[in-house]
């Protein structure tokens, strides 16, 4: 919620390009850009029947990841896991310490894809609850990727900028967009500091606690966060497993996190180098036409915005036409512009069109 | 390549929206679609001086998946890991078969991060070389993950829908819209069909030559495809270890891209309903002012269009803003329009428009 109500001024700040461009080219225009004519055509008053609809905010707040919904899902997951595993813990083999120690360990080790092996199920029930378990658990993680953790390293992100941009006068404005474009590189930097903690952090406790040589416990530890878990190095002592509980969860959804900021960065350069050549490419006399979608012969701005924008393969013909015809519906006089006048009698709107 | 070949005429067969919606309206017009002015205005040769850029085609052609890329990288990888392990073989511990297999087989294990732990290194050389491998290998199934696979479950999917219309009279560029409103889904199907497959044949198989019952059977295949490996269920057998070297490797990537297309399908649901959101949504004043991008008091087409596409989250101000940028170095004599005259004296424009 925070995070939103941060972007908004961001985005509304920004949301008439042409008074951008106007400030860059012509400063002194900065407070006096031209109004448009359509209020001035149309001195309405503001109370004129249309029913407010929800402002765009709150549906990006609704779309927003809930972090609570996440907390739930894993109290509910564990609890579930750790009572299961607790009442058929005789029906487990392998290395135990404390019992309900153990269920909550092997849920985590089960839910995380480690998969140590330590501590296996040995009945046909316990198999086949340790089966439901895993999958149970491989889409909480994903949950927790596409949601919560997305949202903390974002949030930590824009402390860093902020930090980093401290010492430098700059407006919250500016702040922002500079954490748009480098977005994905400034949460790269956060995930991978973070998992640089987590390893030492983990090697050293490791070799502490479990009682192993450095290569040993960093082994140990490699094997954890990249969930391969061949499990002749695990957690066997009761302090190991008290840490590993915290510990596992965080960093193997660190690494995973990791690795899909990699690919979006990746993503990012490619499509970046394509609006770089979409920009400077010249455009063709067919592309002209094609780009002209009034079919008044020219190319206005808008059109070739639209057009490039396609190129970049930003938008498909697609959602062009979805909201053309939406369009074709406001156009009540079919003029091919719409006015004030148009959008404040809507009731009647819905049929001229069609 | 045959993909983008397939997808390139919908894209232009599609390019034109009006022409689309003059269709719907007015059927007579479909085949006389007006022409725009820009071409009868200006009647020029084609070798007007403009260098031929790449097109759009060969730019996707080469941001495109290339399949071959990962094969090679795949067989770098295993080539050398095989290389290294059988070196090594006296420095690993655990259930041997033959050299070369169970270097392969480990090396494969290791990549997926099934880490069954049947066979595990026992010197610091080759821990040390598993941890290098492992992370090396993550990288790799990334790379197959969000090239390869994504690619020829995509070209399955296009077979699917062409197969499942191949009774009903549609046109290609029909069959092509359909599978672009619903690619997610239609991918996402046929992932979960391969992966039953392959739980159900590892399942019979691993019964049968490893000699376990159907529930060990299940496990065994389960903890796999999870990649989660606890490792009391595994491939000690000389040929259930050169199956496994290939179903693992299908099997978890297939896994895997089944959560990336779930997660996927998700956004894309939630990206639906806030396009539906936007589009039933009435527009008022203050937004038919910011939408206003040439400030000539009307909303035309393209200007719509624009702030639907803001609205949507599909576009930013910034892409807009940077496009706009273009146009004014484009707009040479500065009306506000581009015309064909502009675009064949590219040489003069970079400057004037600054």
């Amino acid at each position: 919620m925070d995070g939103d109500g941060a972007k908004q001024p961001s985005v509304s700040g920004l949301l008439d390009p042409t008074t951008q461009t106007n400030q860059k080219k012509n400063p002194k225009r900065r407070c006096c850009c031209p109004k448009s004519a359509l209020l001035a055509d149309n001195v309405l008053p503001d109370i004129n029947g249309i029913v407010q609809l929800p402002h765009p905010e709150s549906i990006f707040g609704k779309l927003h990841p809930s972090f609570y919904q996440v907390a739930v899902y894993l109290a509910a997951y564990l609890g579930v896991g750790t009572i299961c595993f607790y009442l058929l813990r005789h029906q487990m083999k392998g290395k135990k310490t404390n019992g309900v120690l153990d269920a909550v360990y092997f849920c985590i080790v089960t839910m995380a894809t480690v998969g140590y092996g330590d501590l296996v199920p040995s009945s046909v029930l316990t198999k086949l609850l340790a089966c439901a378990f895993v999958f149970t658990g491989m889409a909480l993680v994903g949950l927790i990727l596409s949601k919560a953790a997305d949202y903390l390293v974002e949030k930590q992100g824009i402390l860093l900028v902020k930090a980093l941009l401290i010492h430098q006068e700059v407006c919250p404005t500016e702040i922002l967009k500079k954490l748009g474009t480098n977005k994905v590189r400034y949460k790269c930097v956060m995930v991978l500091l973070l998992l640089f903690v987590l390893i030492i952090v983990g090697t050293i406790f490791v070799a502490f606690v479990e009682e192993m040589n450095v290569v040993d416990s960093f082994y140990c530890v490699c094997s954890t966060i990249t969930t391969l878990g061949y499990g002749d190095k695990s957690f066997s002592t009761q302090a190991g497993r008290v840490f590993a509980v915290f510990w596992i969860l965080t960093s193997t959804i660190c690494s995973a996190q990791f690795f899909l900021y990699v690919a979006e960065l990746n993503t990012e350069r490619k499509r970046r180098s394509l609006v770089k050549w979409v920009l400077t490419r010249r455009i063709t006399k067919v592309e002209l036409q094609e780009a002209d979608i009034d079919r008044d012969g020219f190319v206005g701005k808008s059109e070739f915005i639209l057009h490039k924008l396609k190129e970049m393969g930003k938008i498909s013909p697609e959602d062009i036409s979805l909201i053309l015809e939406k369009f074709q519906d406001l156009d009540v006089d079919q003029t091919g512009t719409l006015s004030a006048s148009e959008i404040v009698a809507p009731a009647q709107s819905s049929e001229p069109g069609k």
